[in-house]
C-alpha cells in the first residue's frame, strides 16, 4: 500500500469490504452502488456473505466472495503501480459524490465503490477538473480545437479529464500534456491494462506524469457495460463537460447525457452545419442542454459560474431519505406501518419483480427502515426524518 | 399610378404629404417617422408649412417643402417602375409596424414614412417573410449555407428578405432565386438605383421577379445613415433574422440588433470557431441573444412558434398612451396640469434640450396631449386613456 492510503481515515475493514464488492459487481451496478452508498460496504459485504439458501444467485454470490481475498488483491495492486481509493480517503475526488441520486432507474449510475487508479497525480490537488469528450472518428477541425481547448484549461491548472480513446479524447490529453497540465483518463479497461492498444504510449505516458482511473479491477477487460460506466464517470470527475463533436448517436451524448444528471454545465464546440460529427452538438446547444463554447476562457467562465451556484445550493440540509433510490422509495411507500405483509404483497404494491422487491427489503433492513414481524415486512418506527 | 395605390383606402392627401415628408427627411429620422406615426402625415406636413419664423431650421423646412411636387414625384416613380406603398394600403407590409416604440432614443428608428418599392411580388401576399443577412467577406461556407436556407424557406412559400450586399446577402438572394422563392432587396439608395454596382444583374432580376423596397427616394444615393435604416427596415419585414456569419464587428450585428428590439427571433448559423467570420455569430448564442440554428426547418420552426407567441401578446389592448414615444413621456411627464409654463421649464424639468422640448411640445399639441394657455405649455384634459 502507499503511504495515501495508510494515512487515510477510512476503516480498514470498510477497504477490504469495497475491494471485494469491486470485483464482485460490474461498474455501475445501480443497486449494488447505492446499497454501499447507503449502508457502507462492510454491511452490505458481510449481508451476502451471511444470507444464503434463499435463491441459487445468492448462495453463487455468497461463493464467489468466499473466494476473493481482499488483501492479497491489494498487495497485488500495489505491486501493479496502482493504488484503490475509495469515500473517506483524502484523495477521494468528493465531485463523484454528485452520483448519489444523479442517476435514473436502469441507467447504469451510482457512487463508484472505490477507484483503481494509476500515476503521480492527485485529484484533491487540482484547482478543478473538466471533461472533454467527443467523436472518436474526429476531424481535424475538432482534433485541433479540442488540444487547443485543453491547453488553455491547463495553463489555468484545470485538470482534463478525457477516456483515452482515438479522436476528441486522445486530442484532449494530447492538448492538455502540450501545455504541461494536469489530465486524467478513465478507462473502461482495469487502470492496469491498456484500450485502445493503439494508445499505448499515450496512456503509459498518462500513467507515469497524469493519472489512469478505472471502476473496474486490475485486469477487467473493456465490456460495452464498462463503456458507459465510464462515461458516467467522466462525467463526475468534471466539474463541466466540453463535447467538441459528436454526430447525432455518438457514445459521447451519453457523457453529455451524464452532465445534464449531474446538474454541471455542459458546453458544446460549435463546427460546420455542414459536418455530420457537429450535428449531435448543434442539436445540444439548439435545444438548450449544452451553452455554447468557442474556448478556454468561455468553459472556465461557466464552469467557474457554476461553481458558485453549487456552494447556493449546498446549504440546503440534506434528509436521510432524500438519499433512498427510486427504487426504495417505491418500496418504502408501498409498505405498511403496523402489521407485516409478506414480500409478495409488496411486490404487487410497488409493482416492482418479487427478487427486486426482495433484494430492495434486505438492503433497507440492514439500514433500519423496514423490519420483519410475524407477518412479514414492515416499516421501521420513523425517527422523524 | 398602378392599381394597387389606386384600390387603397389611404386619403390622397395623406399619401401626398407621406410622399413630400419622404423626400424631406432622412430614411429612420426618429422625430419625423415618429411625428407621423402618432400624427399622421398630413397634420406634420401642414405643421411644417404653416410654422415659420421661429428658427432657421424651419424657415427651411418650410421652404423645402413648398418647392416639392409630391404628385408629379409619384408621377415620376411610376414611370421608372415603383410605386410608393403607405400605412393603410392593402399592400403595406404590417409587419413593419412592430417599429412603432421598438425604437431607443438617438438610434435610427420609427415605422417608415412610406417605401418605395419596384416589382411584382405583394409583401401581403407571402406566407411569411425571413431576412437572412450576414458578412460581406463571407466564407464560402457561409454562402453556401446562406444559399442552402434560403432554398429552403423558399419552398415553403417563406420570403426570403435581405439587402442585395456582397457576400450573405446575395447567396441568401441567390438561395431564394434558385429555388424560385419570393425574394426582397431592401436598398439603402433609392429602389430606381442599383448598389452595389457589381449586382446589377442581381438588382434588375429581383426587381423584375420579386421586390425592391427603399425607404430613400427615387434617386437617393446610398448613405451611411441609410444603410443603418436600411438594416432595421429588413429586421422589421422579416418574422425573424437569420445571421449566417458576422465577425464581431459586423454591419450585420447591427440588423441583429434591431431584430432584438423588434422581439422577434434572433437565429444565428454556428460555423468553424477558428474562423473570424463566425465569432460575432457564436457571441451571440453564447450570450443567449441568439438561435443557434443548422436549417431552413430550424428557422422555419423558431418562427412559427415566436408567431404563436405574437398573436397571444396582441390580446393585451393598446393604449394611446403606450403609443408615445421616450422623449414624449419625459416631456409629457415635466407638464403642469393646471397653470401652463414656459418650454424652457419643461426643458429643465425633462433635462433635454430646448429646441427639442419645443418641437417635441408642437407634436404633442397637434396630437391634442398638450395646450397652451396665458403663461405656457401644460397637458390637455385627460381623456382617461
Amino acid at each position: 500500500m502507499n503511504a495515501e492510503v495508510t494515512e487515510s481515515a477510512v476503516d480498514p475493514a470498510e477497504r477490504l469490504a469495497r475491494v471485494a464488492l469491486s470485483r464482485l459487481a460490474e461498474p455501475g451496478d445501480v443497486r449494488m452502488t447505492r446499497l454501499v452508498a447507503d449502508l457502507g460496504a462492510r454491511a452490505v459485504h458481510e449481508h451476502l456473505m451471511e444470507e444464503g439458501g434463499s435463491s441459487e444467485l445468492r448462495d453463487d454470490v455468497a461463493t464467489r466472495l468466499a473466494s476473493l481475498d481482499p488483501a492479497a488483491e491489494l498487495d497485488r495492486a500495489e505491486r501493479l503501480g496502482l493504488r484503490f481509493l475509495v469515500p473517506g480517503d483524502e484523495e477521494w475526488p468528493d465531485q463523484v459524490d454528485g452520483l448519489l441520486g444523479a442517476g435514473a432507474v436502469n441507467v447504469r449510475g451510482g457512487v463508484p465503490i472505490g477507484l483503481w487508479v494509476k500515476g503521480p497525480l492527485r485529484l484533491d490537488r487540482v484547482a478543478r477538473s473538466v471533461a472533454i469528450v467527443g467523436a472518436r472518428s474526429a476531424t481535424s477541425y475538432g482534433s485541433h480545437v479540442a488540444a487547443e481547448i485543453a491547453a488553455g484549461l491547463s495553463r489555468s491548472d484545470t485538470c482534463v479529464i478525457s477516456g483515452a480513446a482515438l479522436g476528441i479524447d486522445q486530442a484532449a490529453h494530447r492538448g492538455a500534456l502540450s501545455a504541461e497540465g494536469p489530465t486524467v483518463a478513465v478507462l473502461a479497461c482495469g487502470a492496469d491494462r491498456i484500450y485502445p492498444a493503439a494508445h499505448r504510449e499515450l496512456i503509459s505516458w498518462i500513467g507515469d506524469h497524469g493519472l489512469v482511473v478505472s471502476e473496474a479491477p486490475p485486469g477487467g477487460a473493456p465490456t460495452r457495460v464498462r463503456f458507459l460506466a465510464r462515461n458516467r464517470l467522466i462525467a463526475a470527475l468534471g466539474a463541466g463537460t466540453v463535447v467538441v463533436e459528436a454526430a447525432l448517436r455518438s457514445g459521447a451524448l451519453s457523457t453529455a447525457a451524464w452532465t445534464e444528471r449531474l446538474g454541471r454545465p455542459l458546453m458544446g464546440v460549435p463546427g460546420p452545419v455542414t459536418s455530420a460529427q457537429s450535428q449531435g452538438v448543434h442539436e445540444r446547444i439548439r435545444l438548450g442542454a449544452a451553452h455554447l463554447v468557442t474556448c478556454a476562457d468561455d468553459v472556465a467562465e461557466l464552469v467557474a459560474r457554476a461553481g458558485e451556484a453549487i456552494v447556493e445550493d449546498r446549504r440546503e440540509p440534506v434528509r436521510p431519505r432524500d438519499r433512498f433510490t427510486v427504487r426504495q422509495r417505491q418500496v418504502l411507500d408501498a409498505l405498511p406501518v403496523s402489521r407485516g405483509v409478506g414480500a409478495d404483497i409488496v411486490s404487487w404494491g410497488a409493482g416492482i419483480g418479487l427478487r427486486e422487491v426482495q433484494s430492495t427489503l434486505v438492503g433497507l433492513e440492514t439500514g433500519g427502515w423496514v423490519l420483519r414481524d410475524g407477518h412479514g415486512w414492515r416499516l421501521a418506527p420513523s425517527d422523524g426524518a
